[in-house]
């Protein structure tokens, strides 16, 4: 006998979770469609070179890289924007720009394993490539809000910040040479707090100019006021405080304009990004972190091919996403007495199986009330009643059909809402239906 | 600069390919729902032993093999089946039985890469296990059914066979002995055709019982023939032959029975199958092969636990599946002169972008035109109109919505159907949308 143990960091999903999943990803799909964004897949499995980059010469602890059997040296992606710079370096002269694409798949990371983290985990990622402008910058945030508010979400804050205008603040400052310590000290303001943040910055400019940052990274009672102050800090307005302000009046003029929150500490670590940042934040949990997070680069594929390819794009943190469904489901589902939602449900009815020999008749009924959208099965074995009942509790399914040789003879079932216990005999298959889009509301 | 090209046997998949695959998936999904499956996953990466069985001392040279960082044996699965049997392993005391699930998800083999086979290919499995029931393998069949015609695929056929019956036979002939080798040797036969086959079979079993095999494996008139000759040649009727019949009486109970085809040459080559096995056929594209394939096994997870679990379960080949949705779709589009279906339309609506200070108005159209149901995009830069036109006809988008000056400060729009290039001058917002409709059949 083998043990059925997974390896350290990995996980099978049951059928709770991952129907949740696939539906936060098809509802996700549904509001990328709706803004024209088309998917792509990508290998799970790279040329270590094209994945690592030439320089990497020694192996990164975080990646899976092995030599497969035509002795390639082969790596499992580890996230899905190098993939894509990979793949605009491919496919570039076939596309059109500007190119808008959302990509959802499996990567791979041999990190430590504590605090929630996974070795295997979903990336949801989505870029506007081959255009630099307020309209790609308002749309990429636009979809992000669509995305929420799809899944019932609709309490959210989006942090945003502007690298030019902290890097144009820097200099003044006389620290542009620092930019990148300082930026990934800033980074960590949420983590490490206040006082630590200050020792690390003076640490790294002294303290007059660590004062000066902390001021800076503030924000303001209102955005005007945050935006104003940072101009002013960073010598005056530039194309880069003029590009959030484009983004804040979009946002105002379309009503969103509460769900934006210019925040001049938020950096996102990565050398990467040259535009606007921004990460995401639930109203009501605020504790679980960022839930979606990106910004604005201006060269994806330099590495693949010579030809400049400007965007902005976002990742959405699926476990975390999910965790804090979860959490508000519970909330929810404490305020009222609601069985599991429809979308969650396994099975809406289960047939009862009384004699085999009316499995015609049940597929019959069963086809129906499909027909009808009502998720429906039949217990496929003639076992006790007992057992049947314990199975769609189990399941969760709230209604039965029961139909054994007085029903079928009399083309009539009974019919049991398994939750409340109620039941109405000898009706018809079409009473039993309007019965069960009463009692599931739908 | 490093070449951005993906290994053999690998590759990227763009748009108009991944949508018509997402668009499979959701649709199978909604039918295995409607049945009361429920979805699982299971990590891309498990220990060897898991995947491979105690016995594999050799690397097989199809699995992708590696040790990883803490110098673990690790695999990268390569079917779904064995990740479902350890999770059933792993699992059983959690679940209730039966359990009816399915699966998607890729799988890695590194064979050969001829005739259009991939080392990494998605995989779409469904099973009942928990149970053995007529019940039970007709639902795999229906439900298989139900896929391909809400994919809009009616004309199919499965082509069943029962192994036991089979097994009943070769006994009767004196040679079930050599049973594994001849169900080997008859699963080739529509590949090396039937000359070939007796040549084979007459080395296993000599002349004369080859002679009655090739007569056993040969289809009748109609099913009740096959049936009553498959009866008569393996020494009369078994639970095997009425389990086959009560199938094919569920079938014609709900008026599925054109689609069954009792056909005793299918054997599938895998040990692992004891009751019914099938491939599924359709009736436009035969030469595609079989889109479906499955059966009955009686001990799914022996490795793992000692809980014996029996089970039922079906497999779709999503590569080929997508071929023949494609070829049908290409001879369908000769017949008529649809544009691209609404669901493999990346967009339905282009926002022409005439001046940025209007960005606010078009977002503001552009979300009226999305809650209305169409997919809709603004051209994120004020680029010359040839260009935002030529964007739209390499991006197939249908419609297109232009206002400038005049139109904003008079609250109208110009409509342009891009297809027949007929314009709408000067009409409301609403008057558009209703044209839109009008014009996408919507």
């Amino acid at each position: 006998m083998i043990q059925p143990r997974v390896l350290k960091g990995f996980r099978d999903i049951l059928p709770d979770q991952e129907i949740l999943r696939r539906n936060i990803l098809r509802s996700i799909e549904d509001s990328c469609r709706s803004f024209g964004f088309v998917p792509i897949d990508t290998p799970v499995l790279e040329y270590s070179e094209v994945l690592l980059g030439k320089g990497s010469g020694e192996t990164d602890k975080q990646i899976y890289r092995f030599q497969d059997h035509g002795k390639r040296d082969v790596s499992m992606r580890f996230d899905l924007t190098v993939p894509f710079a990979r793949f605009m370096g491919a496919h570039v002269n076939e596309l059109y720009l500007p190119f808008k694409r959302y990509h959802f798949g499996k990567v791979f990371r041999g990190e430590n394993t504590q605090k929630g983290r996974y070795r295997e985990f979903m990336q949801c990622d989505f870029d506007i490539v081959g255009v630099d402008s307020p309209a790609a910058d308002f749309e990429i945030l636009q979809l992000m809000y669509a995305n929420f508010s799809d899944m019932g979400i609709r309490k959210v804050k989006f942090h945003i910040n502007h690298r030019g205008i902290f890097n144009q603040f820097l200099g003044t400052l006389g620290v542009g040479s620092k930019s990148e310590d300082v930026l990934r000290s800033v980074d960590k303001l949420s983590k490490l707090g206040a006082e630590k943040t200050r020792e690390n910055l003076t640490e790294i400019t002294g303290a007059g100019p660590a004062a000066e940052i902390l001021d800076f990274i503030h924000s303001e009672a209102g955005n005007a006021e945050t935006l104003d102050k940072m101009e002013r800090l960073a010598g005056g307005a530039s194309e880069h405080s003029r590009r959030l302000r484009e983004i804040l009046q979009l946002a105002d003029a379309i009503g969103m304009g509460d769900f934006f929150h210019i925040n001049p500490s938020i950096t996102r670590g990565l050398d990467y990004y040259t535009g606007i940042v921004y990460e995401t934040f639930l109203d009501e949990l605020p504790e679980i972190g960022s839930v979606c997070s990106g910004g604005r680069y201006n060269d994806l594929a330099s590495l693949y091919t010579k030809t400049e390819i400007q965007g902005v794009g976002s990742s959405i943190g699926l476990d975390r996403l999910m965790a804090a469904m979860e959490e508000l489901e519970r909330n929810n589902s404490q305020e009222s007495d609601d069985s599991t939602p429809s979308s969650l449900r396994f099975a809406d009815v289960l047939i009862f199986m009384m004699d085999e020999k009316y499995l015609g008749n049940y597929t019959r009924m069963a086809q129906k009330l499909r027909a009808s959208g009502l998720r429906t099965e039949i217990f496929p074995l003639n076992k006790k009643m007992g057992q049947q009942f314990s199975y769609a509790e189990k399941k969760r399914i709230p209604l039965g059909i029961i139909a054994g040789e007085a029903e079928i003879s009399s083309d009539t079932v009974n019919y049991k809402n398994l939750l409340t216990r109620e039941s109405i005999e000898g009706i018809t298959l079409d009473r039993a239906l309007e019965q069960a889009r009463k009692d599931l509301n739908i």
